[in-house]
């Protein structure tokens, strides 16, 4: 809940000395000495205009209409500009009962491979709450531009390469040209990042001056 | 890994005595089962033509490029249609050290709110492979359609209700017109799901019968 920006947490009926002790732990989140207690799930929801339960769905009958987390999140996302909405979890043994289930407006789901396959509570939460934070723009573009080598700075990687398989004697001189334009394009192929230019260069720099003039 | 149909599991070397205990627990997932026990990082991802790490960033200073998992998984996805790629986790409680991290090729974060709270390893686990897994198209459109009630069903429920309201005394015959009209656009925009329409008109039936005829 944290990690994604959620600070409301309401726990209906908690076992009392689990959540006692993980409340008054050293270093406890914040998020959980703030948790309200409630004895009801009416109660817990009671200020909220949508309720949204998670299931699994299993082999249950629901009496639910369904929503896929991709598309119930949409949903949800647009109710929250108006109003609260609460997210109703069961518990990790059980899930949501289906007297706790008619608190819901509708159920969400999260697109599993095994039907039968449990998840683990946390990792449910986690999965609702960072589809809700998700941001979709961020899919299609590179936020962050990783800068590029220079053409002038990988055409002197590729000079000292060249002067260095010269002087091992790499280079057969008969077919020296066609050898320097595939080192040109196999240094270009690396497409190197601009902080590596530098680092190649005292590499090769080094083994230049350890290999001596021809 | 199970829940969105994942199967290679490599891990480096593992804490010998949780691990055995893990894969030889009673119904232990076969994907535990068919894990692999590597020596190195190298080994783990030696038949890999893209490995990725994860991080959570925090304070230190990268050597990689860095991309959200948003973007980072289209680019994995891609590339999977040609080759396998490594997802590399680090230790629950340090990460990905420098050393491991230079397997990669770059590196995925999950996008939170604080940079500084730690993500518990299994949530970021599940976060990864159910952005992988995620179907794009299932945000947009909703799939399951619920067969709503149709208009005739809505109108038999109004005369019903309004009958009901009439034997309890409710109408007042001055504003009988405009109450008629106020019940029908209340019960329209109740947008009641197909299968409540008949369960609405049996408890109104009921409430009829009970209230008697006028």
């Amino acid at each position: 809940m944290a990690n994604f920006g959620f600070s409301r947490l309401r726990v209906v009926n908690p076992y009392d000395v689990a959540f006692r002790e993980a409340r008054s732990a050293v270093g406890a989140a914040p998020l959980l000495q703030t948790a309200e207690e409630c004895t009801s799930v009416a109660e817990a929801v009671a200020d909220c205009e949508l309720v949204v339960g998670t299931t699994s769905v299993g082999h249950r009958e629901l009496q639910h209409p369904l929503r896929r987390l991709e598309y119930g999140s949409r949903v949800i996302l647009r109710q929250l500009q108006k109003a609260p909405v609460a997210l109703l979890f069961g518990s990790e043994k059980f899930g949501l009962s289906n007297e706790e289930m008619s608190h819901c407006h509708w159920l969400m789901r999260i697109a599993t491979v095994g039907q039968d396959l449990s998840m683990n509570l946390g990792q449910a939460v986690a999965l609702c709450l960072y589809e809700l934070a998700r941001d979709p723009k961020a899919a299609v573009a590179e936020p962050e531009k990783i800068h590029r080598a220079s053409a002038g700075e990988a055409e002197q990687i590729t000079t000292m390469l060249l002067e260095a398989l010269e002087r091992s004697g790499y280079v057969n001189p008969v077919t020296a040209a066609s050898t320097e334009e595939k080192v040109r394009r196999l240094v270009r192929r690396m497409d190197l990042a601009g902080r590596d230019a530098p680092v190649l260069m005292g590499m090769l720099r080094q083994i230049l001056w350890k290999l001596g003039k021809e």
